[in-house]
């Protein structure tokens, strides 16, 4: 039954509903000291916000968080950080139509046969809307890492139906809509974006995520690894149906001789691992890539049965947005940034590379 | 640091490094009355065991698994289960010439680093030996799974390298070494393989875990997804970079008009979705993928650095499959099935669908 | 450093400090179908509430309770439940003067050691103001049990100082302030706490929780017991230094051939083992009792240090309850019962005595 | 149903029946670089082995483990240690009588009725035979504590059925059988066990657990404090059914002005709170007290029921201790120990005064 919280010395629980009152979270386990103010959690939010361009759903969610405990006097104090965010802009009567009715590709079946009924305002407690807080949450992560650990965990969006990008430039990726580090492509994406939306239809998109910064050794053999932790966090975001580390699929096909990373006294030649060995980062970048499906509540008529099994037609005409990938990735970040927390403690003060060893590297010495 | 525990409610804990005295695993939570004997798990045990055609390793590894505690005549009694394998062909002189220097991507530098030290016998911990104990805990939750829940977990090689499979025949699966599901593709396979090993190289494979029989209503939102859970199952096992449900990846480039799957009075219309919508089943096949690298203990020499940060050159002799990917059919099994086991204990007697609710889709009710 | 939940299925997690802007929890993995209302939890909050009569705190904290998700048309839905309580009556003045210095007996000290500063304000996360969240999770745990599972928790003051109880009688505890079941003693002790408030000092306490109607078959071998997560849970409230469960302590110089509770057709013969035998629920009354030392806050001097080590003198001038037991009540009824609660879930469906079974004692099955 | 676990970073895993093949633990989360062997382990399983005395059980089990895992070269990996006992001296005969009829104040009843079945030969899981596989894995704890943290866990008797100690002397409590740090007192309890044995009687008692040495800060607010974590720990072991820390129940009737530990420069002026404040470690000598009932395993006859609810008499004629608390003196430490092990992990490297802080109080800095 239970399920809201992720993350063992990191936790963060979250509830709330689409068309709730308010959504939450608790953050249990973030150290003492850390400054914080709500402004550092707005930044990340305003970045998957909705609404900010013509690209995205046209709802309008404000999603100013309050921190009610926690931290004081501007700094946390090492017991469990409250988060809230009321819900302002529900317009309800816009979901009646599917009350007794369920969504193709949506989870509105498998809520209803699960739990025997369901908040069918706007998805409930299925909305992508939820993950407001997980992005607020991986917020007050990242401020840590950057601050106390040296790590910067940042995305960008690689895929955006057929058209995929061909470089990452950092620079470009948070002055457009897409997130999209490569600034020849954003023609191309505003383009099919605009055919999309005329045609009430939706794409699928692919996002990455890079750590930099890392230490050697967070991790733990055998099934905690943090490349598993952090697939089962990638995967456990709305939409998201494949989650690579490094090559990730790539390698199917690839002979050892080629694939693998050697290692040098100036360090590694390549990243095919994506900075992860053994299930324990190698002090190499931090890469992860996720495949999102095309939003479900689109325009086009889709076939459906009702609540009684009947065979009825859906169209979903709610304000969605064409590709949730888009404003998935800062959600996408928080994530990976959550884990990292969670393995950033779980070896603090670890003997060995994680904190103070020095890496047989030379180059990661420095 | 601790991370050798998988599973809330059907929890298994392994220990055991590659040339230690014996492998062991602690299943905790397999519900009483179950008829269960050493047999039972031999099954898959020999499934993954190496040695068995020239396409593995030569290693001779018997694995003849004990049952220490937990079964009652012959049946379990509700505790936890005790296992055990001795560990009988241990030809630790092979490694020693590898206890200074790291293997290009191997877990040995990571090992190295976060620990401070590292049992460098094939591998220790980090060596895919481990796997033999998360086999046997599999076929426990495959065995109950089948008797109790009418669920069949099972996997096959749907690709080898550059070797795609183009049906799927499941009677074809055990017939052959690589758990290939396609006739028409094994003497492809067989010829690739023997160039392979003459070369002295390795290659990456892809690998399909299909569950059918599903109920619906497994997985708990929003961490706890079911998709989540099996992402970090799988991504967890050795040499494992990338993990999809359904299509996966290919629902980057993915309109939603044509990835929805839709919903009849007679089932669902497709199964792009892997069976599992907002993170809970819906009674659809559960369809799994996962990407194995190559094996990076390969003859082809390799740059590398000692434990002082020399360069060095390192080829690794000791007897290794050329394509890991073959023998982690059975691992991935279990793997699933431990989840889908542990998913099925959180949610029995649970209201609605999981176990005593009539599916609303028709189809689903027979 | 993440300590701020407790259960496994049932999951409740808490945040809040006596003088921050709220008090929350998120109770996660209550069954959907539940008839819940805020007034449901206020009945308990009520209960705990301070300023209801001269014995206890005169502080005004009016714990209105608001459900902010998990509860759809007047019924759980299965989802996380969000509930806040807006700390309105903070005099925050009252307590400058201890912000340097450590309150005898208090967490003071060791929340300044462990985490490098605190808030000061009334405790922060140390006061007992954080208990009114577990009153409200345990408010739905009861609500559940008694509705779902025919079992009833009740508590009440077995010892106030030095005046112990003679008799139980269910029907006084709630008509007088101090939880007391005996009604002769009541005089007594409302003697006694205005001769204490006088002296400005405080006293101890004693209570019993009483959980009715219990199958048999809650708790897990060997370290889930039901009575070893009771304990755990009534030890974690503020102020208890002993836990009992049936004859607790007095089973010391008892000999095993009185002390037993021997096993005939009608039932058990006497329950000194307080309704858990193995760790497991033998379907007996389950009985706990649990010790609260004298409130710390007092008017009396007493010696401390301040931040800087110095020998200081401390006089606790708030508002502070002399007996903290008895307005504990509610709170260690909620403990158990999230407890129960958590077992009852771990349980359902198992095969056994659990839910469907019939009890061996026939005495039992009626 | 899982519930063999114990401890969230040094996480204790135990299989095993009293009459089963063998005993065994997996301990996880052990930093590396611990010198261990079997030696180490040993010594404790000695102390708790039965047959060493007159006054315990004449069952000759050697218990001699085995480290299976977890040890290279002589010192830990980091990776988790398997454990292993093979049981030797099985008399299952001395059962058989018991099979399909409840001991009186046992488990069988309990099992019986949660499982549908149970292992009825020496008590199954249920029999203390599986506290040798906590005493092992504490040992670890023990030993990793006093050489790294300067930590040291110790026990004694307290009171043997009406005969408690009047003073401690630690040099005195592993001279004799019973555990008792009160010279003066062990004539009295050799003759009270002759009589008690003549009249096939069993009785109960009290002992107690100190650790010194204890740093500031152990202990996670609001539910995974160290009280709290030792109450579990402690009630978890078989026949308890009390715990205290510091005064515990004397609390009751002590006035606040007196039961107080004041602060001085010099260090706390009493330690009434065990060590802990607010379930946090203050420096002080942790002190926790647990009450074991008596042996419900005596010759004196009882009533009790046969699996069909028939009314039956029960002898039980084994060979059993007539006091079982006292051979739990080496369990209570151990369990002791795994709890400040988890929690010592827990706040490594933790800002404040765990571990590298200067504590407030100057006594304390030396």
């Amino acid at each position: 039954m239970s399920g809201n919280s992720i993350g063992k010395l990191f936790s963060v629980t979250t509830f709330g509903e689409s068309h709730g009152l308010a959504l939450g979270a608790i953050i249990d386990g973030c150290p003492p000291g850390l400054e914080l103010s709500e402004a550092d959690l707005q930044l990340d939010l305003d970045r998957r916000k909705p609404g900010t361009s013509r690209y995205t759903t046209q709802r309008r969610e404000d999603d100013v968080v309050k921190i009610l405990s926690g931290v004081f006097e501007g700094k946390t104090t090492g017991t469990s950080i409250g988060l809230l965010i009321e819900n302002t802009d529900q317009r309800s009567k816009d979901y009646g139509k599917i009350k007794d009715r369920f969504r193709p590709m949506h989870a509105d079946y498998t809520y209803q046969q699960k739990y025997g009924s369901r908040d069918y305002r706007g998805g409930g407690r299925s909305s992508a809307r939820e993950t407001a807080m997980r992005v607020a949450a991986g917020a007050i992560a990242k401020k840590y890492l950057a601050s106390n650990c040296g790590i910067e965990v940042r995305g960008y969006l690689s895929q955006l139906g057929p058209i995929a990008i061909d470089s990452v430039d950092w620079s470009v990726v948070e002055t457009n809509p897409f997130f999209c580090p490569d600034a020849d492509k954003i023609p191309q994406m505003e383009e099919y974006m605009q055919k999309l939306r005329k045609a009430g239809d939706s794409v699928g998109a692919k996002l990455t995520v890079v750590a930099s910064g890392m230490p050697v050794g967070l991790g733990e053999p055998v099934f905690d690894r943090l490349d598993a932790d952090i697939a089962h966090a990638l995967m456990g975001i709305n939409a998201v149906k494949g989650v690579e580390i490094g090559a990730g699929f790539d390698c199917v096909d690839a002979l050892g001789s080629e694939h693998r990373d050697e290692l040098t006294p100036q360090g590694f030649t390549s990243n095919n691992a994506g900075g992860i060995l053994g299930g324990i980062s190698s002090g190499q970048d931090l890469v992860a890539h996720l495949a999102l499906k095309p939003t479900s509540s689109i325009l086009v008529p889709g076939r459906s049965v009702d609540v009684d099994g009947n065979a009825v037609e859906v169209i979903t005409t709610g304000r969605h947005d064409p590709c949730v990938g888009i404003r998935a990735v800062p959600i996408a970040e928080a994530m990976v940034a959550i884990m990292l927390m969670d393995h950033f403690l779980r070896n603090r003060g670890q003997n060995g590379g994680v904190q103070s060893g020095t890496p047989v590297i030379p180059a990661f010495a420095s």
